[in-house]
């Protein structure tokens, strides 16, 4: 397919993360002593989560966003520990409220102790992941972190109630994939700039771009869902319009296709696969794809404008680097 | 029944009420806005929970421990909000993990918008709560707030780990109901305290006063859970016991016939119900009620003494009514 993306692999995270590699360790290490706690009901699901901790992106933001001011950095890396153990808690939540088996190939905590265990494991690390923030001593900063937490159950919430409404439209994707996605990555550069001690530009700057960052990432999600294969994604293609969810492929094919009725369909009579399935193929298609990345492409250039109002310093170069990362990655 | 506890009607709210009338008023109002929002999907389970209220017993402890020194309130009220709203957050989701169809003989949340709904409305009143307490711009506060959260899922996962295991004993009795119950009274008590700019030692004595009315609060409706009639309680008598949950009658009896095993024989195979039966029907005698409940009142003698060290402004003498309420009152 003719993509408008890059074919190259991805950038180097290792390099883009060099500047905060000793924090990132620090961070991660606070975290997995959370897991060696004596009450094995939460340790062991808190530990398979960790076991999959991933690439550490939201920290890596908070702990980038920090280096445009000099400061001795420990309250950015305590914030970076709560924005992946609030991170954790979402997922574990999501998967919980999907009633999804498995997440990147690894059983999920409702799955593997029950869906009870999940819900209370859950308000369990979102409670440690404020009192990190409350370490911070910053009550802006613990402010943002509870709205943030606020934003996300709002954005599940409606993804909830709006599923298999034919009343989801530009706007409301927009919207909710911020309270889904970028408004933890907002969140994540904000106060880890906001603690460096750094002027309010600057800050705003750094939000600005954690927001770009946020909305491209998963814009770039929903195109894969679409134009994936099965074995790549882990999930059948097309699974979010399936689950009654509309994204940026099939509302830019709705735009092409105003006549075409086949999602109203599918929403009015979702036992019928048929028009949905059709929905799916004709949005996997090159100039619908295009279309959508160029959209997300719109979103990166945004958040390199954020960066391009800052001072050059190693930092900088790293989240310029992750917006290159966030394109090219290979989820 | 010879019980130990006054046959009397429970004293006059209302009366106990007084000082903070016009606070609590402006408290209520506060979470009914929040309630006036838009989003339905949101609003309609926040609004189920708000028409049910009920006494409002923790907020009136924080609107009174305001109540030593001189302040203007507002932080007060605020923080009272916080904890109604933390409060009814833990219900939904406690009914969710319970699979309780009614509370107090409505349907509950989780019954009437569905599991998965009353997930994610949980966490977003977690969060808003957590804003209020932000609201505050005191980051003690803030912070005995979100160890709150982290006690209450404790204490709720502590239940279900343990649910059938011959290892209850009392100290992980008293844990439990301590992250549970009292955790939040305490909250109540100290933020309140420490909000009005009051001197520590009044600080600590309230936060006493808080942990030990929970205490006995919890300890009283574990007794009628055993005690009381199906139509009293709205549940089987004996329900703690049935979910493989021990309290405080039941550990009373074991302890006065170790030789009987039936509770382990109950856990060991649950199908088996007569176990648990006699168990029951053995803990309501009045010499273990009378044993349990001389327990619960000397949890009320240490709230009494914590306010004998305070002095004796109207305030003081509403918490002591309080106490007299949890005794009396006719859950």
């Amino acid at each position: 397919m003719a993509l408008d993306r890059p074919t190259v692999s991805p950038p180097d995270l290792d390099a883009i993360y060099a500047p905060v590699v000793d924090g990132l360790a620090r961070v991660e290490s606070r975290l997995t002593e959370l897991g060696e706690g004596k009450f094995s009901y939460l340790t062991e699901p808190l530990n398979h989560m960790l076991e999959s901790i991933g690439k550490m992106m939201r920290p890596a933001v908070t702990l980038l966003s920090a280096g445009f001011h000099p400061n001795d950095g420990k309250n950015a890396e305590i914030m970076a520990g709560a924005v992946e153990l609030l991170h954790i808690a979402t997922l574990i939540h999501d998967d919980t409220v999907d009633d999804s088996d498995l997440r990147r190939g690894r059983a999920t905590v409702a799955n593997l102790w029950g869906r009870d265990a999940a819900v209370v494991v859950g308000d369990y690390i979102f409670a440690a992941s404020a009192t990190f923030v409350c370490d911070t001593g910053n009550v802006r900063v613990i402010r943002r972190f509870a709205e943030t937490i606020m934003e996300l159950s709002k954005g599940q919430l409606y993804e909830m109630a709006n599923a298999y409404s034919p009343e989801q439209d530009m706007a409301a994707y927009l919207d909710r994939i911020y309270n889904k996605t970028a408004s933890l990555f907002a969140t994540a550069a904000e106060t880890g700039a906001v603690l460096s001690g750094t002027d309010e530009p600057t800050v705003q700057a750094l939000r600005d771009y954690g927001y770009n960052l946020g909305m491209a990432f998963q814009i770039f999600d929903d195109i894969l869902d679409v134009r994936g294969s099965r074995e790549k994604i882990g999930k059948p293609v097309g699974n979010d319009l399936l689950q009654g969810v509309v994204t940026l492929p099939v509302l830019t094919y709705m735009k092409r296709n105003p006549d075409d009725n086949s999602v109203a369909d599918f929403f009015a009579n979702p036992e019928d696969r048929d028009p949905a399935a059709r929905v799916i193929e004709a949005a996997r298609v090159p100039e619908i794809i295009d279309e959508a990345c160029a959209f997300a492409h719109e979103m990166c250039d945004k958040a390199r404008e954020a960066l391009a109002r800052l001072p050059d310093v190693p930092a900088r170069q790293s989240l310029l680097g992750l917006v290159d990362y966030v394109i090219a990655r290979d989820r």
